[in-house]
C-alpha cells in the first residue's frame, strides 16, 4: 500500500458543459480508519448523470458540493484496514465513497459484494444504485400492467436498460430511445426490448414512436427530457403515467430551459407525471437488492458496463455521460481487486 | 308556449379567440317529447370554458362538435312536457341540455334542484358541474392536509372559488390567483382566502407568491397554465401535487404553446402533477351532491353567479370567459322560472 492517495475535488463549478477545469487531482496521506470505520481501496468507482446537479450552487435534495469538496459517488471495493467486528481486510463492499484510490467509510454504509454472482461493476449499476432506481420508479411510480405500452428514454443507460427488462418481465412492450446503432440493436438483440428508436437517426420522433408504439403510452419513464420527452407525451394513453428519473439533456442549461408545455396534454389524458428519487424507498433496498440478484442470477436480467481504466480518467468519463459514451453502465477502474 | 325555438349551432370552428361567426341562432318548432323524455323550458344555461375544446376538430375526452351541431351545456329548466312518470310539468330539474329555447332531454339524464336550497343559476355552478369538479378535484388529486398551503389559479371562477373553500374547510392556507381587485377582494373579504394575488397588478408573480405563500406550495389546483402556473411550479414543496383541471389560457392557441420545461423542478420535488376530468367521478356524484348542498345551505361555501340575460346573449358569455369578464359562474339567463 502507497501511503499517498489520489483524489478528485471540485475546483470550480461549471457553467454549462462541465470541463477539466473543474476538477483538481491532489494528492495526501492515506488516512487511518476510526473506530467502526473502513479503509477501503477503491477497485470500481461509479460517475452517474445526478453528480452534475451536486455541482451547482443550488439547494436541491442534497447538499451542493462546496468548491474544493472531495467528489463522492459509489465505489466497489477491498477493505485494507478494519475497525469494525462485520468486516475483515480483503473482504469486498460497495457503499458511497469518493473519487479516489482510497476511501475511508463507516462500516454502518456498506454491504458486502459477492463476486460469484456478478463482476465487480455491475454492483455500481444493476445491483446498485441505478438497479434500483429502475426497481421503484418504474414499478411504483410507473405501475405498470401486463399489455401496457412502456417507453423509455435513455434506454441504454444503467438505469434504463434495467427499466426495459423489468417491464418485459411484468409483460409489457416496451420501446426505447438510444442514441446509437450499436445501443438500438443491444436493447432489442439482447435485452429483449420490443423496439428501439436511434433519435440520431431521424428528426421525427413523434412517427417513429407511432411506428414503435401503436397503441400509444401507458407508462413513460424518463431519463432524458427535450424533444424526445416532448415526442412522447403527444402519445400518451388515458390513464397514463410518466415517472421522471432524469432530465440529463438539461442538466447542463444554465438558465431555465422552454420547450413545447404539456400540461395541457394532461387533462384529456388524466396522466399522472412525477419525480422520482430513489432515495425515497431507502426502506426497502433489501427488497430490490433480493430481486435484482435473482434476476441478474438466473440470466433474466441482463447488464453491460463501460469500463475505462484509470483514476486519472474519472472526470472524462462523468464527461461522457453528456455525449452519451456510454452503454450501460459508465464505471472508472480505479484499481484491481488483489484476489 | 310558442311553437318555435331558438338555439344556437356551430357555423364554423374557431381559429384562435372565438368570434361570433362561428355561432349562428336558427328557429325550428319545438318538439315533442318521446318516451321516458321531458320537454323542458331553459331558465339558464351554462357557459364553460371547456366547450373552446368541443368547438376544435381533434378528438379528446369527448367527441368534437360538428359544424351545423346544436351547443350542448349545462341547463337548468322547468318540465313542460312530460314523457316520465318520475317528473311532471312544472318540475324543475338539471342536466345536459341545448343552448336553446328549449332542451328534449332523456328523464334519466335530469336530476331534480330544490330552489329552497340556493337560486337556480347555483345548480350550474357549485352544485353543479364545476362545484363537483373542484370537490374531486381538490380532494383526490390534490389530497389537501391541514396546514398545507394550497394555491388556486381562476380563484374567482366557479370551479376556483369552490375549490379555496373546500381547502380552508380541510385546514389549509389558501392563496388564489385572479385578475381583478374585485375578485381578489371578494377571495379574501368573503370567501377566506388568506391572501388573493392580482396577477394583472403585478409582473413579478414569483416575488407575489413568496410573499403569499412564505412557507412554498403543497397543492396547486390549476384551471389556467402559463405564467401563472410557470411561477408556482418553482414554489412547489416536497411531494407537492398539482391537479391540472384547466389551462384556458391556452386554449384558443392554435399552435403548441411553449413555456418553461417543468419536469427538471419535478425530480428534486417529487412532486405528482395530474390531469382531472370529473366524469371519472361520476359514480360519486351523489357524495359531492350531498356535501356541496350541505355546505351551501350551512353557509359555509359561498357562491356567486355572473348572469347576462337573454339566450342570444350565450356567445358573449361565453367568449367573456376567456377575458375573465365573470366572477363565480358565468350563466345565461333564457327564461325566467314561471313559478
Amino acid at each position: 500500500m502507497s501511503d499517498t492517495l489520489r483524489e478528485w475535488r471540485l475546483a470550480e463549478r461549471p457553467h454549462g458543459e462541465p470541463d477539466a477545469d473543474c476538477f483538481e487531482l491532489r494528492e495526501r496521506d492515506v488516512p487511518e480508519p476510526d473506530a467502526n470505520e473502513l479503509l477501503i481501496r477503491v477497485n470500481y468507482l461509479s460517475v452517474d448523470p445526478y453528480m452534475r446537479g451536486r455541482m451547482r450552487d443550488t439547494e436541491s435534495y442534497a447538499e451542493p458540493w462546496a468548491v474544493g469538496d472531495v467528489l463522492k459517488g459509489g465505489i466497489v471495493g477491498e477493505v485494507t484496514k478494519s475497525e469494525s467486528d462485520r468486516y475483515d481486510a480483503g473482504d469486498l463492499v460497495t457503499g458511497r465513497g469518493t473519487w479516489g484510490d482510497y476511501s475511508v467509510m463507516d462500516a454502518d454504509d456498506v454491504v458486502p459484494v459477492d463476486p460469484t454472482i456478478a463482476d465487480l461493476p455491475a454492483y455500481l449499476g444493476v445491483l446498485g444504485m441505478p438497479g434500483r432506481t429502475a426497481y421503484f420508479g418504474l414499478l411504483n411510480v410507473g405501475d405498470p400492467k401486463p399489455g401496457d405500452t412502456v417507453v423509455v428514454s435513455g434506454a441504454a443507460g444503467a438505469v434504463g436498460s434495467v427499466v426495459g427488462q423489468i417491464a418485459k418481465l411484468n409483460g409489457c412492450r416496451v420501446v426505447g430511445f438510444a442514441g446509437t446503432a450499436e445501443k438500438t440493436e443491444w436493447l432489442t438483440e439482447d435485452l429483449g426490448f420490443d423496439a428501439a428508436i436511434n433519435y440520431k437517426a431521424t428528426d421525427d420522433y413523434g412517427a417513429a414512436l407511432a411506428e414503435a408504439a401503436p397503441d400509444g403510452v401507458d407508462v413513460y419513464f424518463d431519463n432524458v427530457g427535450g424533444p424526445i420527452t416532448d415526442a412522447v407525451f403527444t402519445k400518451l394513453n388515458l390513464d397514463a403515467r410518466v415517472a421522471v428519473c432524469g432530465q440529463i439533456a438539461h442538466y447542463n442549461d444554465e438558465d431555465m430551459p422552454t420547450g413545447p408545455r404539456k400540461l395541457p396534454l394532461l387533462i384529456a389524458t388524466r396522466a399522472t407525471v412525477e419525480g422520482l428519487l430513489v432515495h425515497d424507498y431507502a426502506t426497502r433496498f433489501g427488497e430490490a437488492r433480493d430481486r435484482l440478484t435473482t434476476w441478474v442470477a438466473d440470466g433474466d436480467i441482463r447488464h453491460r458496463e463501460t469500463v475505462v481504466d484509470g483514476l486519472e480518467q474519472a472526470p472524462d468519463a462523468f464527461m461522457g455521460l453528456f455525449s452519451g459514451d456510454n452503454i450501460g453502465k459508465q464505471v472508472v477502474r480505479v484499481s484491481t481487486p488483489s484476489s
